[in-house]
């Protein structure tokens, strides 16, 4: 359908059918007999009657090519205009085919096997009959009480970039209209979503505006610049408003400035919560300040269609507000193709063949072992096939490996640890629980120390269940459960060689397993595949090659702890120690036990050779940094190299090390290889105290290693004609 | 001296004379043999020759009135002008009269108390020759792991200014010229000092302009209201930029909208300290960035006296930008009637009789008194003076009682608790050790449990030693040390009943004592006469009455938790306990252990009859509150009844209560008093997203109580002429 005869629609659409577009809720609403999504939030109390919602624009959570082609069919029929809906629904980290968590997929440094997991979520779920999945969210995150953090790729605002582009690509691919695989992508939760105080789901943000621009909002102008179609509305406040009533940032900041044009949707029934929020008395009100906020879609809460058309009527918002926004919406059916085909994608046949297919699967397995970190081994993994073990821990045989966010998977089809281990052995594996997630019985223990003392080495799967992390899921204690810390304990006095697989979607405080185990693989939740990828990587016929995204820190009261932090006034490591004076903790250390970018391998990896092209960088100019790196061990393994700069002087504090550049390389035993990286005057601009974003003239250093604490220095000056100095 | 007559000065005066005014050292740099401070920080490692400082116009941390005579004699002979020195310190929480520590004096909601011991602070001090004190520190705290807690009054910028100013006012009287017996009160840190990240002192300070305005300013606002002659920068950054190089801040903000003409001063050593901020690339930029922002003096480095002058003769500031630092630095001596009288105050037979007087000690005894808080009372305090009690723990026999920063305070001075109680009881208490501090032996414990055994109630005297709190005083980890927790469990086995004391600088997470424990007074550092205090307490001479000004956390992972916070969208109160998407922890409660106001007494209070005098309030209005409290106990008692406001609908989100009044009184038992409280405009206003300061029409709720969390509401709603809700 051309633009024009989107415009002629318009033209005949009531203001109820206005309003209709504009909302968006469960499918039960629309078509009786279907109920996808438990109804939670304000709508669980309140006497709406199913008719005020028939003719909502969306739906959210059905799924299923049947099913969905049936509602369609349905809503058609009593539609005046002809106007399909349009279905979206949670795709996080794979349909059903479950990829690793997003924390986990941050931790591949590989924006390829991203962009192919969203790929084969957008093929199953096109597959089912969607059309939109509330991904990527690109929150940037710095502590791991949120139990929200495993939904984000990590910490690092250029990584989150990369990475979100990535997502993007793979969902929507080239062509959303004639490519019926694809999904159209909502990038969420603008903005800021990932720093509510004291690390509590929901709770208040807030921060500078430079803050916000330097740090938070690039992951999402990424996105945005990659062409995802939509937006979701953050349940924070920001600068004291919650985001879906947020005027200044909608309109000014990311219609305007960051040039959106495409759907802003709400969270989920947060058009309503600026009532408890304090910033609207009634449900009226909330759809005035929503709507004029710029909000297209309401999800989950019927202040829109109860209001709009009254608001209109009475003078109090311009009809063309509400045309705005259907006309984002129907442009976006239209992009889709749903004019032409409502039934767009959804295919019974292709649902039976495409869902974890051998191929899908084959990649879930190996995006699942790149995502792994190994965190420590003493010699002890790769374990031999031949090897007598015992398999001990509530994670043994659980399929508990998902994660949160994956609700379109099945644990059925999910690979358990023990199966992948029973499939690598010569002989199968003893396996024991030992005890609960959050229980213990001393029986467990009893028969786990009695299994662990027939083994050669000993494997512990341990972790939170899924729960314990996602939405909702914040905790003020990051400890394993105090049962898996008593079962290490009693496993470690029989001393015998002990991994440690942690199952969790949360940086952890691991004091307690850590220096008790001989290895510690940090898997997340692995997905579908977990079991499989994770033998593959115990058994070395995959290296380990997974580099954290996220900070692992000794403890919950350092939090938030995050390499890309300034160096303060008094900075520890450059006070005489003696001194009590420097910026520190009593009884703790400022940094993090594992770092940004830590992760081992089973070979080693030697960086040598620093070089930078010139000491001196013009304007427009470039610099070249290389470094060798070579496989100095064994096994082949692959690297991420990562590049860091710092500005040693800024307008503005700038932090000790900013990730610029990576470079995931695959090296032979022996082998070398020159990595190269382009600092350029875009690598060194920063957000000034009055938010321009350009670079200084001055003096910059460049460092390169393997994790964001090992690093090799080089420095050069930035010398644009006619700038001296920062100013 | 007139005016006229400093600017006359300023003429003659050269530009080396000029930096020499806006440099401040420890007195060793001026004077041979005199060396009170310890060199820390950046000039520590320096290369700078006593000649470059000789000149400078104040000196901090030397004090007694023979020491500087002998000082101010010498500066004056070799002074080319005859401009006397000034002469700052640390006088905290008094000079050698130690009162409880800031934060304890916050706790007995008492201005005039809090003002009589800043009086005394002063009249000591004033007696030993000093100027100017570095104090109040108004810092708005909100994260009991950053050690500086124990020297801000609390968490809420209502109380934090009603006790700024009585600070303020106890320092410096009417009149600072004619009464010798005062200082010059210095407000710090400006701005935001309480805020820093993890809770790390030194530590990023980030939050977003209104927040700044709405919660960490009003106290500075009201010490500068009530006449506060000098301002202390913080070492912080604020929006990127460290305080003391922050123009915005100190120019626009403090220099113009908040309208201070007095003397600023930077925190030690922090001029330079924009250096390693990564702000400055050296000396001079340092100078140059802090002199552009309009800090008047700069304390213990050498930017200032280095490249002032140069500067200025390479017309890269203009000579104005000295002469009105200095003219701020020789007004403020001039105020003090240095011109007239250079040894201003200092007289070495007044220090003979002022200090420790008995008035003084009486009223630090008091003010101690009121600075406890009972937390928790099973029947089992006050004591009777004929029980056998065993006094046990750390704090048992410990002079360590004045806590950090009181650094002319003497331990050789201080009644510990043994000596206080063993005044009262007529037999003296059985005492043990128990443990140290941070370390238990097992005979330790033995001895203590034998003793234990014996009495008839156990007496348990724990906490922090004051070096784990104050400044650079941080901790990860809130609860007291494993040693003390370990005695409390060993001693709890014996079923005596059980009083725990603490000692400590900050909120803990008291979980492993208060259970344990059948009552607990919170005692803070209680200075001086610390031992009389508690034991007045303890056995019920004098009733306990001071109320949280600092909420206690259930635990380090749900820092920060204060009272005044934000209801959310989802409120865990409001949703469904089923539900699991509210905003909570999933191991631990949202709100605190003990909350903000809360504190118990010997005798019960009974609130009843609230009232409001109208449901309306109109323009200019105001709205008396009332409310009956009954004294229903058996003893007379003293109760600080609280009044709190909220706005349920604001243009940004409002907390879900604000201390706007309180009022302590007295009753006798079965007394009922009316208290009355005034609510008007002001108590309504707010920061807007605008910036603005205003007040919106619409409802409010206005509850009253003995503490923060248990309150009886009314509500009311605001109508000024022509105005119709929040805009």
């Amino acid at each position: 359908m051309n633009e024009t005869k989107l415009h002629d629609l318009i033209e005949k659409m009531t203001l109820e059918e206005k309003a209709a577009q504009m909302s968006q809720v469960v499918s039960s609403f629309i078509h009786k007999g279907s109920s996808d999504e438990k109804i939670t939030g304000p709508f669980a109390g309140m006497e709406v009657a199913n008719e005020d919602m028939t003719g909502s624009g969306s739906v959210l959570g059905a799924t299923g090519a049947d099913n969905l082609r049936t509602i369609q069919k349905a809503y058609l029929e009593r539609s005046r205009l002809g106007i399909p809906l349009l279905f979206m629904a949670d795709v996080i980290h794979g349909y059903k085919t479950v990829f690793p968590v997003p924390l986990a997929l941050g931790c591949t440094w590989d924006p390829k096997a991203v962009e192919e997991s969203a790929a084969i979520a957008a093929k199953e779920s096109a597959a089912a009959g969607l059309h939109v999945t509330f991904s990527p969210m690109v929150d940037l995150v710095r502590d791991p009480r949120w139990g929200r953090v495993m939904e984000s790729t990590g910490e690092d605002p250029y990584l989150n970039g990369v990475l979100a582009r990535a997502l993007v690509r793979g969902y929507q691919g080239d062509d959303l209209k004639n490519d019926q695989s694809k999904l159209a992508a909502c990038v969420k939760h603008f903005a800021a979503y990932g720093a509510p105080e004291g690390g509590r789901d929901y709770n208040t943000v807030d921060m500078s505006r430079r803050q916000l621009m330097e740090y938070y909002l690039p992951a999402y102008e990424a996105a945005l610049d990659e062409g995802a179609e939509l937006v979701m509305t953050a349940f924070n406040t920001v600068e004291g408003i919650p985001a879906t009533s947020n005027k200044w940032l909608m309109r000014d900041l990311l219609r305007k400035e960051m040039g959106f044009d495409g759907v802003l949707i709400s969270d989920w029934g947060a058009v309503q919560e600026a009532i408890p929020h304090g910033v609207a008395a009634d449900n009226r009100d909330a759809a005035l300040k929503a709507v004029t906020a710029g909000l297209d879609i309401e999800m989950m809460t019927p202040c829109y269609v109860q209001h709009l058309k009254t608001l209109v009527e009475e003078n109090v918002i311009s009809e063309a507000l509400l045309d705005e926004a259907v006309l984002r919406i129907l442009k976006l059916k239209n992009k889709l193709g749903l004019f032409e085909n409502p039934y767009r994608g959804a295919d019974t046949e292709l649902e039976e063949t495409v869902m974890l297919s051998e191929t899908h699967r084959k990649a879930a397995r190996e995006t699942a072992a790149k995502s792994c970190v190994l965190l420590k081994n003493e010699g002890v993994l790769p374990l031999r096939k031949s090897q007598n073990v015992a398999l001990i821990g509530p994670f043994a045989e659980s399929t508990d490996l998902m994660g949160p966010w994956s609700i379109f998977g099945e644990e059925k089809d999910v690979v358990s640890v023990r199966t992948g281990m029973t499939e690598k052995l010569d002989t199968e594996p003893a396996v024991e629980k030992g005890c609960d997630i959050e229980a213990v019985l001393p029986e467990q223990l009893e028969a786990a120390v009695e299994a662990a003392k027939q083994a050669e080495v000993v494997v512990l799967a341990l972790g939170e269940h899924s729960e314990m992390s996602g939405e909702a899921g914040s905790r003020t204690n990051i400890k394993l459960p105090d049962a898996q810390l008593q079962l290490v304990a009693e496993v470690k006095k029989l001393g015998k060689p002990l991994v440690t697989v942690l199952f969790n979607g949360r940086p952890l405080d691991l004091h307690g397993v850590v220096d008790e185990s001989n290895a510690v693989l940090e898997a997340w939740y692995p997905g579908t595949e977990a079991g499989h990828a994770v033998a593959d990587l115990l058994f070395g016929d995959t290296n380990p090659s997974g580099k954290l995204t996220m900070s692992f820190p000794h403890n919950v009261g350092q939090v938030p702890v995050y390499y890309n932090s300034f160096n303060t006034g008094r900075p520890k490591d450059q006070i005489d120690p003696e001194d009590r004076f420097a910026s520190k903790y009593l009884d703790a250390p400022n940094g993090p036990l594992f770092p940004f970018g830590f992760g081992l391998s089973y070979t080693t990896f030697t960086y040598s050779s620093l070089a930078l092209s010139s000491e001196v960088m013009e304007e427009n100019g470039t610099i070249r940094v290389s470094v060798n790196v070579q496989n100095t061990g064994a096994v082949a393994g692959e690297e991420t190299v990562q590049m860091y700069v710092r500005d040693l002087v800024g307008e503005v504090v700038r932090p000790v090390k900013e990730l610029k550049g990576f470079s995931k390389i695959h090296l032979e035993p022996g082998e070398t290889k020159q990595v190269v990286f382009e600092v350029d005057e875009e690598s060194l601009k920063y957000h000034h105290s009055d938010l321009t974003y350009t670079c200084d003239a001055g003096e910059f250093i460049v460092s390169v290693g393997p994790d964001s604490r090992n690093t090799e220095e080089g420095r050069f000056s930035y010398s644009p004609a006619g700038r001296s100095g920062q100013e």
